[in-house]
């Protein structure tokens, strides 16, 4: 059986305690690098990789230093911090630039934390929509490869289908989950919580230049909890609050199909104009 | 005349470049350590005053690995990776241990920017409150250095007057501004941004132990429309999505009192039961 393209992509050879090497995966390439979401997942690895590592991740950002060039890549995953149940971690991902030298091209913290059980609630509510089944799938000219690794299913505010310039609210709900169905865990949430379309593209169909510049994903669930969840779609649901001078935000949601709240990200993301 | 408070926490001395020593203040001390706006803000200081900083603050994270102790404390601030418009930072806040070891209390990264003028809007909506004078300033037992360094006028979900277990939605609203009153800027910003008082409080009302372990800040803002709020109240919005084994997140918007959006912020929170 051969290896899902999500975990062929998060493949690091580790080269010395803490640091690994992985490669860019033609599967996950975006316009000019790879889907932010796979060089987050790629980044989350290594520190799930790390022989140190205490406990499952309850908050990690990702810093878009610069587009990844196709080829090798270096993560070094350094636990600045360990305490009795939380652990703090700073991840750098390196590649040769054309002169030969070392440059970052990301940059992460991550913490992870044995959990104990505790009273626990959702206030967020999780949208009323049909179910996946009852939703055709994304299709259109699909032009980057990654959006081809995700089965996408738009509830609301899909992307618009005439770049006229016409205003519209920043809203996008919509189901999702790999292609081809693989069981969640913490990597392929990290990388699902970056799938949305950029919000300045819903709000004004002007289809301006965009990168996130970085991203934090918020986990509200274990690795029982994402196991449960099993290879079902989540129902993602993804909103700005402000563009704001060549930056705006998005804040997101994904539940599962039970309707537990599995994570909540935010982002912050450059606009051309 | 003499400084004020906040400034005289932000004094920091450089060492060597990039490196810079100061010291925990009296001022915004909390129970077992500083109040985590101020290490939040002495660490974007640390940017700021560094000669090679691009632009103005886009995104700050702060990872809090320890609570810091009483006394002298060093920030690291590297610019990892400088591109024509933005800039990308970590930063590290160390104290020595009692064994005489040098240990991280702090992690934390940035994003500056040179912002171009852009279409910009806001879709965040900001609540109808009555003005801030029109609102009594919370008293209470101010049991925390730090609460006295505020004005805090509370417009909606109030600290519970009785720690009786009864559940509740978790929004606050509330005007804020530094006591005495200071123009604002971004290092003030991000304070204000983490002086909510925890949402498990007010959800459950319930005195349990917590900790902020991570917490990020969109700034929407320029210098410019800092500097134009001037000393004025902002208007602070917080709740909660998910409290879930040991950890809840609050997301926050903070308005000055024209209306404008200056900041979003998301923390992650440990509490104990």
């Amino acid at each position: 059986m051969s290896l899902h393209p999500f975990d062929a992509a998060l493949l690091l050879g580790q080269t010395a305690p803490g640091h690994y090497e992985g490669h860019t995966h033609a599967s996950y390439w975006n316009m000019v690098g790879p889907f932010g979401g796979i060089s987050a997942a790629q980044a989350l690895k290594a520190v799930l990789d790390h022989p140190e590592r205490l406990g499952e991740p309850v908050s990690f950002t990702a810093n878009f230093a610069a587009a990844l060039a196709e080829g090798a890549f270096r993560i070094e995953a350094r636990p600045m911090r360990t305490n009795r149940s939380t652990q703090h971690w700073l991840v750098l991902v390196s590649q040769t630039d054309p002169d030969g030298l070392d440059t970052v091209v990301l940059t992460a913290t991550a913490v992870t934390a044995v959990r104990r059980s505790t009273w626990s609630a959702v206030d967020a509510v999780m949208p009323e929509v049909p179910a996946p089944v009852d939703i055709a799938r994304a299709q259109g000219a699909r032009p980057v490869a990654w959006l081809q690794r995700y089965d996408l299913r738009p509830c609301a505010g899909e992307i618009p289908q005439h770049w006229d310039g016409s205003e519209a609210d920043s809203l996008t709900q919509l189901w999702m989950r790999d292609d081809p169905p693989r069981p969640l865990d913490f990597c392929s949430l990290l990388a699902l919580a970056d799938v949305f379309f950029p919000r300045v593209w819903r709000r004004r169909a002007r289809l301006t230049p965009v990168g996130t510049v970085s991203m934090t994903v918020y986990f509200h669930a274990g690795a029982e909890e994402l196991a449960a969840t099993g290879s079902g779609y989540l129902l993602g649901q993804a909103r700005a609050q402000s563009f704001f001078n060549g930056y705006f935000d998005q804040s997101a949601e994904l539940w599962n199909e039970a309707g537990q709240l599995l994570a909540t990200s935010h982002q912050i993301v450059y606009f051309k104009e």
